[in-house]
């Protein structure tokens, strides 16, 4: 094992464990801070976690599983640890929200080239800990190696959420009304200013969504908990891909309104991401939902703003209509990162 | 998404859940060859386990995650394709079997270079699947990504054991007998032939132990449910750090008696491994365990030959004794694949 390695481990394990037992012959390893669905952490050939994670529930266990590749997914000179770290984790989580469900365990497989940086670590470990307590999950294991290339990470989350209740992308129904929170674009827009020639490097302060993304999560167990989303994914692909996602898993299509859909403003001074942006970026880590006609929405759902965006139609396909209601077929446009 | 993980996905989809069921209405996905523990498998944000995998049981959730990386963990050079996959899925399913648990899901997270070879990934795929399907587990999910350099794979399996009788690393006491099943160093003895000059390729199918390892699921599984192991370890990093591992976490110490450790049978014409990789070599996915003084362990269980090779002792230090009775202290060495 490297040393920066071994410095992780040993980070999350007493940062996240709380614990400090590291060595001693305490077998199963509890405290405050642990999520107390995990009896074993990090430290044995598995995690053992007790799902449901209270007791008298009864649940369904949610999995997701998300690459952070160095190079694809982020670039060094670009993101700082800390938002690299972060934004591992929210692409698991926002997976979690996405099925209106509540995450419990998080697993990071995590291989870093020879001879590299503990101070760099020590940022990315932090942050991913620091986003983890806040949404009350811990970190339960993971497996490091040594990478032939570049920062390689694997994120998996597992959540939870009551028994046949998860909120599927086969759940839209011809009539349905389509929603979407927040803002759409934001990220990709600027991914778009860090990739034009001359290349510079932004504030992330001014770049929130794309740096530091928040998961929807409060806001996707709202919608699973009172039964108002027929189907939901999130924008983690952009608008045009996860809306086909929902359109074939559902056997449904749509129709979108350009004017409606809420563009992100980002930037110092601000303005107004371009539609192409809010149409086919990715990495928004928005949710996009359907919800049945004799539902109602609120304009704001746990401090999200709450946009109506189009609404589903029998036919297969996604038509994007104009102020003057002119449409034409949109395709989806699969979202590349930085080989754009 | 690249062609050749998309071929992947579809493969996965089609073979392991056979329902053929992409693009469908269909919500929950169900059929007889898929694990019915999984109730949504790849095709949502998340996938949906409903744990215990059968009713009525009281059970804790396993979760390991492992990385397999070209270059760090296996060579295309040397392991075909098939090897591949099949040492991929292994070091999840090891580690199920050391906890005495039950597999129930797996998730592949997969990146590859552009412009991939279809038929590589074919064979990967199928490998993973004939393995999956022989113990009983089905791919839920992962997800794909291009891969910088590289083949990039890492494994999580989702496994599950009857409620607080996982066996841990933590459970063994001086007095313990220790036990290893199989035959030890046949995996890094193989790593080292082929490593050695003038090098050459080698037939995999007299090196089974290192290119096709079984991981020792049904072993596991008896040890645990008659109650024998103590404590319980796979031997993925080689005898002398897993042993380190036990006394770590059981705040114990060891005497190894070298003559008794069952050194691997290879090659062919077949020959004996040297000592040094039945000590350090690792990857040979046996299972480690202590055994109560109480308790008799036959000589074989589930077809697996099992051999005292020690016991524990109240000191911290491992020791290895020769033929004479003449011991030296046994340091763990750390099991390093290609860098050794």
């Amino acid at each position: 094992m490297l040393l920066a390695e071994k410095a992780l481990i040993d980070q999350i394990r007493h940062m996240a464990a709380g614990t400090g037992k590291s060595g001693s012959a305490g077998a199963m390893v509890r405290s405050a801070r642990l999520n107390p669905a995990i009896l074993v952490g990090i430290g044995d050939d598995c995690a053992v976690l007790r799902m449901p994670p209270r007791p008298n529930q009864k649940t369904d266990t949610l999995v997701t599983t998300d690459f952070t590749l160095e190079g694809i997914h982020f670039r060094r000179d670009w993101h700082p640890a800390g938002s690299v770290g972060h934004r591992c984790l929210v692409r698991g989580l926002s997976d979690i929200a996405a099925m209106g469900g509540e995450p419990v365990a998080a697993f990071l497989s995590l291989a870093l080239p020879r001879k590299f940086p503990q101070s760099w670590v020590g940022l990315f470990a932090r942050s991913l800990i620091s986003l983890a307590e806040k949404y009350g999950l811990s970190f339960a294991g993971g497996d490091t190696a040594e990478s032939p290339d570049g920062i390689l990470a694997d994120i998996v989350v597992v959540g939870s959420v009551p028994r046949g209740k998860a909120v599927l992308r086969s759940g839209a129904r011809a009539g349905d009304r389509l929603y979407v929170s927040g803002e759409l674009g934001g990220s990709a827009a600027t991914v778009r200013q860090m990739t034009q020639k001359p290349k510079r490097k932004l504030n992330p302060r001014h770049y929130q969504r794309h740096f530091f993304p928040e998961p929807r999560l409060e806001l996707g167990q709202i919608l699973r908990e009172r039964n108002l989303a027929s189907a939901m994914i999130d924008t983690s692909d952009g608008l045009s891909t996860d809306l086909a996602h929902i359109c074939e898993e559902s056997g449904v299509g749509a129709e979108l309104e350009a004017e409606r859909i809420p563009r992100a403003v980002v930037g110092k001074p601000a303005w107004e991401v371009a539609l192409k942006f809010a149409l086919h970026g990715g990495e928004d880590y928005e949710l996009l939902f359907t919800v049945p006609g004799s539902k109602r929405i609120p304009s704001h759902i746990a401090g999200v703003p709450i946009t109506q965006i189009g609404h589903i139609t029998r036919g297969r396909k996604i038509f994007l209509r104009n102020r003057a209601g002119v449409g034409h077929e949109l395709e989806p446009r699969g979202w590349e990162h930085f080989r754009s």
